[in-house]
């Protein structure tokens, strides 16, 4: 099951992907939005219009992130062996590097990335993102998966001169972290460590990695995150990058306007947004 | 000015703080909560009620935190020379460290600071908190000051073994962070860098600064987060502790049940949080 939040000439709503188009879930349900569909422990409920006609076309929607309305998206850095290798100096950490991302960061598939006014270090990352249904504190890594409603992909857009100051400037930059292109409910992804991800830039292939390459896993994430922080319906864990950053590259492709980053993971889709300049009014 | 938001057995209202007492203005104006006032720019309308007689008693209320439901706090790690030295290894950093605290772990004046349940290296650090009130983006230092709506205190609670994994994990332990005890009008506190902060546990001084200390001044802590991230009214940027925390002390005093922790700065106030066991359900 494929649940996109979107916008309409007539408002916001969400519903479930069928094809190419969409199964309008808002006009027949009361829950406002994804978020509180997930909160309610809801999604299931969703099944019933898995044979109904599409109400729009995908193409004919602006694709809204994939949580609206985030209370907490956080981020894990260097996650795969051979990304801390590119990145010169690093030795694998213990522990997990947590960093949080600002709500007006968050973009949906097809919306622009607004390249930095003030960088042409703009790189992108492309990540599998796990979205929690059941609140929990210190959750066991033995219990993590069950507080996993669906998966979507994130595409962590750094800047990495800011970067150098500190992980939370270079990663909270405005529109610079698109989530989606819908979340893909647990059930169809049994192992989030037998995915493959694949990040291209105008079509060509920059990273490709399976998620079973992550030093810690999708559990293990879960366990240590809820150790400091409580986790709640719609907050978003972003389980870090594989290699083939721009920045480890020589000389680094940055991004520029024009190019267009797109992030695929098996079984749950494609993420696609084109890079503009940052609108300076 | 000294503007307080708080809640009483009829729920939660703002208002102007006189002696021990308390005028209410969410019943007297249509602005939900200071969030409210602050994004209408209306926090010159308070100004009328500064000869009312007082509603409340301030031992009757909940004191919440100074500006509730926050979009943004920001604060700045290693602003200070002499903290930077006590903090072994360390260098003057050329650029501030930035990181984000997470709603969740923000309290008012007199709540209780939770001792986390899987650590015992909880710290204090008083800071001085600046309040946006004008939105901006890359706002130059000289015009800094008239994005500032208020002053108050924070108290950057912080979990020091979690730190060493990330920043974010240190400092983001739910219901570790006082802000307050209420606001104060920037008309009132025209140098911020003019102010003395000091830091008491059980009535033992254990920080004390003049805010010129500081590295970086508020006015070039705005230019260079604003540099990143839009900021909005309600915001909050903490600038940063001084020296005497307890991680650098030997032994060190780490905070246990039963302390409690003040912080003052003159011209503002004194926010005091007794701390607990972190409750367990």
């Amino acid at each position: 099951m494929k649940i996109i939040s979107f916008a309409t000439r007539v408002g916001e709503s969400y519903g479930l992907v069928q094809g190419e188009g969409i199964v309008d879930c808002g006009r027949r349900l009361h829950y406002p939005g994804v978020k509180a569909v997930l909160e309610a422990g809801a999604l299931g409920e969703l099944t019933v219009f898995a044979a109904a006609e599409p109400d729009h076309a995908l193409a004919d929607v602006t694709v809204l992130p994939a949580v609206p309305q985030d209370r907490k998206v956080l981020c894990v850095g260097l996650n795969y062996r051979a990304h801390v290798a590119e990145a010169a100096g690093r030795e694998v950490p213990e522990n997990p590097r947590i960093f949080a991302r600002l709500a007006d960061t968050i973009i949906g598939h097809g919306a622009p990335l607004w390249r930095p006014a003030n960088s042409t270090h703009f790189d992108y990352e492309g990540e599998l993102a796990v979205v929690i249904g059941k609140p929990g504190r210190r959750i066991p890594a033995a219990r993590a998966l069950e507080h996993v409603a669906a998966y979507t992909i994130f595409q962590d857009g750094s800047v990495r001169d800011y970067q150098k100051h500190s992980v939370t400037a270079g990663k909270n930059f405005p529109h610079t972290g698109p989530l989606g292109p819908w979340l893909v409910s647990a059930d169809e992804i049994p192992d989030p460590a037998a995915l493959t991800l694949t990040t291209r830039v105008n079509g060509e292939q920059r990273q490709r990695t399976s998620t079973g390459d992550m030093i810690l896993s999708v559990e293990a994430l879960i366990e240590y995150i809820s150790a400091f922080t409580p986790l709640a319906p719609g907050d978003v864990i972003a389980t870090g990058t594989p290699e083939g950053v721009a920045h480890a590259r020589k000389p680094p492709p940055w991004l520029v306007p024009g190019d267009v980053v797109e992030v695929e993971i098996s079984g749950i889709g494609t993420l696609r947004n084109p890079v503009i300049a940052e609108p300076t009014a």
